[in-house]
């Protein structure tokens, strides 16, 4: 099998998404540009597509082996993979193990707070919107999932959770918060789409709780690739 | 049974609370004053706390002989009321059955869009987060209200939508949404608190549309006691 990459399908600010001569099978080139605050803060940084294209990859591959359904297919080149084609349910699931980031800010709790049950919160995937905070009576009047798709997606993201917090902390990072998009097959099963990576997930280290995540770069506290080299070497891969 | 007007307890925006001689007694005393985006916009209107004081009197004489437990007591003088002492639950609980106001903008709904099941949501009451949106992971994370409390709150915060929407629909309004506050009484029982009136509902003319709330201060498209005026007459109340 031989696949393709054809037309540009969409270009979003991480990733280029390519049709191929398979319909079900999309092919994602991860880009070298670190966006902030919904585009606000723009850098292209290189090495980043490779980076990230290589730790989603492992990322994956940790999740397949764990029997959760995901949409990678295969790696294809340093910077490019293949995933299976689905239609994106637009939330963007966030996981919280610790309290970071936005929820700091939004309830007034320090960064670092550990949270005993694992928090799992969805936003509204509208730049226009500014990717809002919705509840679950909102996904049901923007008629976004039913019921039992957001239960879906909420146990889903949860053994996400518990197989990354595992794996990360033998490799001696902390799984602070992670943001995940679910898709619908064509067979109509909800699966784990888009990309596990630094760009979507905050990684402390476990001792120092030094930042591994794309918070370097919001923050600018260091460099990005650095530190995603670091959590590429951590997870076993080749940096 | 004479209650004396004592110790000022309280100073908010719109009101004043005081103790009284009876431990488990408050004295409210609505203030002339208009406030909106968290304070920013503020003006003295007189004959406002009047206005509120009679018709959240007669709004709470409403719900009582709806069954509907609430912290009303007596109506005093003209801009004074007495209410049981409770201690309240740090959220707004807002009851929406027509999309209007901060709703719209989050989720890029049209004004005046029908809510098919009755919406209802969470604020935390935090004036320097700015009473943010918040979900009931976030509430049992926070330690305001146990899961059943949130379940109580919803289910009463239903019931008070059922029985005005109905009251004020006899009166050709439209009750868009409203805000409510609960608090915790010596007992132990959940009631509702604080007040009900055209501050803290959306009341839209059933014909034309017209807005006899707080929107009309908030938006400066009219006189604001003029508003509140119509909705006291159109209760039933002396204007
Ligand atoms: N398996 C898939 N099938 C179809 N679309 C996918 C799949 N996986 C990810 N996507 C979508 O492809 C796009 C990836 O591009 P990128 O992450 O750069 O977008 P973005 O700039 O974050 O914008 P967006 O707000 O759309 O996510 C996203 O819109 C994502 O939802
Ligand atoms: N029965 C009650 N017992 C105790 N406190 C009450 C009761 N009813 C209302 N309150 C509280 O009294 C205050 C009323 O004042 P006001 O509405 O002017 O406050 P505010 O400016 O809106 O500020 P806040 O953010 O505290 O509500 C509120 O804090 C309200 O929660
Ligand atoms: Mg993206
Ligand atoms: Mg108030």
């Amino acid at each position: 099998m031989i696949t393709d990459k054809l037309d540009l399908l969409y270009e979003g600010k991480a990733k280029r998404i390519y049709k191929t001569n398979e319909p079900n099978i999309l092919l994602v080139s991860y880009k070298d540009s670190a966006t902030a605050f919904n585009g606000v803060k723009k850098e292209e940084i290189t090495g980043k597509g490779r980076l990230n294209n290589e730790i989603s990859t492992l990322i994956f591959e940790k999740l397949t082996a764990n029997n959760i359904e995901n949409h990678f297919v295969k790696r294809l080149s340093e910077t490019e993979q293949l995933v299976k084609k689905v239609t994106i349910i637009p939330l963007e699931v966030v996981v919280r193990n610790v309290v970071a980031g936005s929820l700091s800010k939004r309830l007034g709790i320090e960064e670092g707070t550990e949270i005993k049950e694992t928090l799992v919160e969805f936003y509204y995937k509208d730049d226009a919107l500014g990717d809002p905070l919705i509840t679950e009576d909102h996904i049901a009047l923007l008629n976004l999932a039913t019921k039992e798709q957001g239960e879906t997606l909420k146990t889903l993201a949860k053994q996400v959770n518990e197989v990354l917090k595992a794996h990360f902390l033998s490799c001696d990072v902390r799984l602070i918060d992670f943001k995940l998009e679910f898709g619908v097959t064509e067979e109509g099963n909800i699966i784990l789409a888009d990309e596990v990576s630094p760009d979507t997930c905050r990684l402390w280290d476990i001792k120092t709780n030094e930042k591994f995540d794309k918070d370097v770069f919001r923050r600018g506290i260091g460099s990005l690739t650095d530190a995603y080299e670091e959590i590429l070497t951590r997870l076993g891969g080749q940096s």
